[in-house]
């Protein structure tokens, strides 16, 4: 417990375990912990903020963590320090996953300038961990400047990633380009940046034709900043082609939204918005796991979606309840 | 308020003034008036859920009351009762925006068998009004048996259309087949069948074009319902070319979705997720209206914003503060 100003200490001079366990005591959901948890998230704030946050994200099988493991390892070279959080809502089994995503990632897990994350812990409906956002500061502040944060394309994910992203790259495969894959919603919108991966081999010809087929379809839409055009490119994670000038593009795509302050206040937006949405989550948890409303929720649930109540009148039911109920709510 | 059982006699009867009073009351917000409307709403569920519902959704300019117009006139042919619900966030001018909507639709206006509702009552973020699902069931205990909502293209109004709607049906002008347009996040993703309108005259050749475009992009994209593929389709409203053929697909559609059950349970998620995001609303409402939060919430929100408090800590500390201070809330 009083062990937050070594562990603070350890943290701001990069210590990889100190970040790791750091991230443990803020995804924990134990009640001790998490206040624990805040104390050490407010005081890294001041020096959190420095990295460019990355949002990798696709279907599975787009080659991912390829993909993160040549781009890392290219901005290795570059100098930069590489934090890779992973998030994979599908494996749930905690050391499979992450032996899983060390062996995926070898040369990161083995380089002393990169920190790999393997999450499945409280990832929620989006595809995106509750606790990933503070997981990036506590990276920040250990003193890595580039966060990747890499999500399954499970329905939403794309669009929570972006919410504490600065760029959303989408990885696809050259499949993508016929019917047969059919994109999950919202994905062309949000993306930054579109790869169609696996341009090597038998199916090069296959990724160029996707490439022409994104490049045409998101034509028809509104890029996620008016001033940023947003490349397709295929590129091979595999053989690396086309991979490390992908952090050229990462340094355009930030001169351009600085130039326009979009970087700034993408960024003012997005705190903003996480500030709500953790209010209204926390508020709806406090009222699903409040004990005098439980038969009564599963009732009015109930009675609501065979049609026999309308939403509204058990809403005003349930919030009565909860809010009159519930004095000094612990 | 003793008028309630005259007035839901009226409406059960069909009275087109009676409904036009009804949604009035359910849009109020007086609290009075709230309470009487949530009985009135208890009141003719089992009456209710008989009409298709169909949501008409599209940029501004794309035709959408001249499609409205003519659609309602061939279903009125079909022998159904037609209630249009048009929504413009834009139009918070009352009278004018009522004036406005009857002109556009003058033969539905002055149908017998037609019921149109203008409204900038209460529009949210969505462009979708808060008490639209209820205006919805209003209708069909009045024995309309199609209610077209229609709502402007503004951002995600085709998500909250799609919320409420058995099928979706977005119109877009020719124009939009090229770049400038630029569609808005997830209108392709959730339509259930597309109209590229103002396929007369001159532009007929672009319409037929955007056609062809908006078919191929929409291969790349899963459509909302597995068992249908989603038809685009160049019309004219003006001339009324196509439009008396799109009730077929919208019984096609439904009987599409009947068959593998998609209909019932589509209602049945949509009165679920109403019931959720009711409750949300409304607690965040009664959150944001707490006169001992004010200042605090003021305070806080700007600090997140600037990157000086962590949006976690700050949301505990105003749920906190909110359900302790607020014992027997109103």
């Amino acid at each position: 417990m009083s062990a937050l100003p070594s562990l603070l200490a350890a943290l701001k001079g990069g210590d990889r375990r100190a970040l790791a366990r750091a991230i443990t005591l803020v995804e924990s959901t134990r009640p001790d912990h998490r206040e624990e948890a805040e104390r050490l998230v407010e005081a890294i704030l001041p020096f959190a903020g420095g990295s460019v946050r990355i949002g990798v994200s696709g279907p599975p099988g787009a080659g991912k963590s390829t993909f993160i493991e040549a781009f890392g390892r290219a901005g290795l070279e570059r100098g930069r320090r590489i934090a890779v959080l992973a998030l994979d809502p599908g494996s749930k089994r905690g050391g499979g996953a992450i032996l899983g995503d060390k062996t995926r990632m070898a040369f990161l897990a083995s380089a002393p300038e990169a920190f790999i994350r393997p999450s499945s812990a409280g990832v929620i409906e989006g595809g995106v961990g509750r606790r990933t956002r503070e997981a990036i500061l506590l990276c920040e502040a250990a003193g890595f400047d580039a966060v990747l944060v890499e999500t399954v394309g499970a329905g939403q994910s794309e669009t929570a990633v972006s919410e504490m992203a600065d760029m959303l790259i989408v990885i696809l495969s050259p499949a993508g380009g016929d019917e047969l894959q059919g994109l999950k919603r919202g994905i062309l919108e949000v993306a930054d940046m579109i790869l169609i991966n696996k341009a090597d081999g038998e199916l090069a010809p296959l990724a160029r034709r996707a490439e022409a087929e994104y490049r045409s379809a998101l034509r028809l839409l509104r890029p996620p900043c008016p001033e940023w055009q947003v490349p397709v490119r295929a590129v091979s994670a595999l053989e690396g082609t086309g991979i490390a000038a992908i952090w050229e593009d990462v340094e355009r795509f930030r001169a351009v939204a600085e130039a326009s302050n979009g970087w700034a206040e993408r960024r003012a937006l997005q705190a903003r918005r996480a500030l709500w949405s953790e209010i209204e989550e926390s508020l709806l948890e406090r009222l699903r796991a409040a004990p005098q409303l439980a038969r009564r929720l599963r009732l009015e649930e109930a009675e609501v979606t065979a049609g026999k109540r309308s939403p509204w009148a058990a809403a005003r039911t349930l919030i009565s309840l909860f809010l009159g109920e519930n004095p000094a709510s612990k």
